[in-house]
């Protein structure tokens, strides 16, 4: 069994930089803090005896060598980014957890034939630079490098730029590496472990989603001396597209969910109809006809309301994957794993999408999830407890050892 | 008659401070492109033989000695600053067609009875501050000036310690004039004047005004693992409430408008249920029992919205005048001046609110208005006529005159 003090001490450590203003954190990708984050995790590491590999998308990889060590490692890992009003947990539980059944492993001389990685993807959360995972993305093929490259933040940075300037742009080459599996720990970020009292979730599938960007383009004019029928309202095109798509989930239960997370209205002034706005749209379902039915329906009659309220309208396409089925044997492996110590567990399909979910599509991959509380993410009070981290982390390393030695 | 090259050169030079990003003009009230604007205006003051007095809230006041300097004068003006993304003519007209006046009256050699003020009054836009026209009203005692001080900008930098930032407070206390009139000229802002064809708005009435800021309340979550039933969300709040805005506008039609133009999402992230948002709402009528109607419409319903999504809700009042009589001998005089110069002209109601609007309350004020291209303001592409200003200073000369002399 892994060491859950130690584990547990390692996240709040972690938990230290880039704190939020609420007890979470605001550690995004490719900013200052994120750097320091991925250097705290380098020196662990080096500690633990790994040797550090770093891509051309910052990823890092970990290596313990394997006593035959020309086999596909088995990669472990998750990523060390956070929301900009972000939990603890979420990414790095997987990350810290694997370092930990790494010194677990050292500490009891444990040799795997296989080698074992642990990884750092870089930008999971895809908030400041989207599409969210977007490093595992281009490792998987699903996404073009220098298309990630030239992503751009709020303010016009570029991930590129951004990668170089913090120092973790690497020379090795994305997505040159053989791996034998890869096992992803994550936080569920959903209500469902907790409420059914499990302490394990065996993740078999992942909800499928598609992210669109829409920009909104009306007449900015005086709130108070232009009659209401010469408006041409950027900002309430945007408050009956925020309906629809609520709308449009609300229709497709279960399995379905859509929201409008993040708004740009300019010129954003009190006595000024908003010229233009710009919005993002999450539609998400396990479900493939759900999930590009709510799209296209989306694109449908997103269009009409702007027609009706004279507003040009662009939808854009800013993040996509298709529902995924984990490898059978990864999902055997964890919830063996599971059952072998004891632990409560469920199949669990994962609400939210994570680099496993790409990883899986070029080598075989799955995830272990614990509960947090009150299914409470992407928040900063987002929680778990002690024992729920070492449940997690130590199916997690029971999974990846007999996957290494086969 | 006022030379009409002289007036728009003002203006086109006074345009150079603060540009926009298309042909307007950004010099929001206390920054530093408000400074320069004002030393560009006290230059043509002094130029011009003004003597400046500066109140305690930044107001600027350029006296042309009468006859009998112990007369009350007759005050013209109206403000420098701008919208974020704002005209070249809005206020700015009202400023430099007293100032041309003045310039004639000087090439004239022509006395007047009592004195003549042009005014640039602080901080009429009210977007960096609200509420608008916030100097004219603690001038007129309709609110108090530590209050005015002590209003935040988004950064909650203060009115108070930005006014003596950029070195424009002044010692003269606030409201200590005695006026024998006010007069403002002002761009319609609204398209009635050019539909009609009339060179000239005599302005009889002003639509009254109510600002609220809503502030929502939900549950920062997943917006892919949060089950729709789960969700507490702040953006699908402001989005019904931007609808039930419009719907109560629309149902008081007409003589009634609403909107709201503000909107802040927090923490606005593509994958995360906003646990916040701030936005702001703007009704405005010239009947007061439709204004007071449509607001209290609005604190009826918007909670009930809250309650069903389950949203905390505040709604602040930040900004709120009565629909505006204007003086019928000023108005008269306006009239008159139009009349006689032979410029084609009917009544309006302002539909914006403007400095003379709380003027009116403490000293005999009226308006002219000039058209303005297809009504368009509080936007960089509003544009007027040279023929517009020149008619609108010359209407503004001659009714000051006539009300200086006697
Ligand atoms: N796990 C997680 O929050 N990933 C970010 C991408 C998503 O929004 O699902
Ligand atoms: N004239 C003008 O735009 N004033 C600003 C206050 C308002 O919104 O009416």
């Amino acid at each position: 069994k892994i060491d859950a003090e130690r584990l547990w001490d390692s996240l709040m450590e972690m938990a230290k930089i880039g704190p939020g203003v609420a007890g979470g954190n605001n550690r995004q990708t490719l900013t200052d803090e994120d750097g320091e984050g991925r250097k705290l995790f380098q020196s662990w590491c080096e500690k633990a005896g790994l040797t550090m590999g770093v891509d051309e998308m910052g990823d890092m990889f970990a290596r313990r060598e394997g006593e035959e060590p020309d086999l596909p490692p088995v990669y472990v890992g998750s990523h060390l980014d956070t929301q900009p009003t972000g939990g603890k947990y979420d990414g790095i539980l997987g990350v810290l957890g694997g370092l930990e059944l790494i010194r677990t492993l050292n500490d009891l001389n444990v040799k795997t034939r296989h080698p074992i990685v642990v990884t750092n993807w870089t930008n999971e959360e895809g908030t400041r630079f989207a599409p969210a995972m977007l490093a595992s993305g281009v490792f998987a093929g699903a996404l073009d490098r220098d298309w990630a490259y030239a992503r751009e933040d709020a303010d016009g940075k570029t991930f590129g730029a951004e990668l170089e300037r913090i120092g973790w742009k690497g020379e090795e080459k994305v997505g040159d590496r053989k791996m034998r599996a890869f096992f992803e720990l994550h936080i569920e970020q959903g209500p469902i472990l907790e409420a059914e009292g499990k302490e394990i979730g065996v993740v078999t599938h992942g909800q499928g989603l598609w992210w669109l960007q829409v920009t909104l383009t009306g007449r900015a004019a005086h709130t108070g001396s232009t009659p209401m029928s010469m408006r041409v309202n950027a900002g309430l095109g945007m408050a009956r597209i925020t309906e629809l798509v609520h709308t449009i989930a609300m229709e497709n239960q279960p399995d379905a969910v859509g929201a409008v997370g993040h708004c740009d209205v300019y010129p954003n002034s009190r006595n000024v109809i908003p010229e233009k706005t710009v919005f993002t749209i999450d539609f998400r379902s396990p479900d493939q006809a759900k999930l590009d039915g709510m799209k296209a329906r989306l694109e449908a009659e997103a269009p009409k309301i702007a027609e009706e309220l004279g507003l040009g309208i662009e939808i854009e396409e800013v993040g996509h994957f298709d529902p995924v089925t984990f490898d059978e044997g990864c999902v055997s492996a964890v919830r063996n794993a599971a059952e072998r110590l004891g632990y409560s567990h469920q199949n669990i399909v994962s609400g939210a999408g994570h680099d496993a979910c790409w990883i899986n599509r070029v080598y075989p991959t799955a995830m272990v999830m614990c509960p947090c509380v009150d299914g409470l993410s992407h928040n900063e009070a987002e929680e778990i407890t002690k024992d729920w981290a070492a449940a997690g982390a130590n199916v997690l390393m029971h999974a990846v050892v007999e996957t290494a030695e086969v």
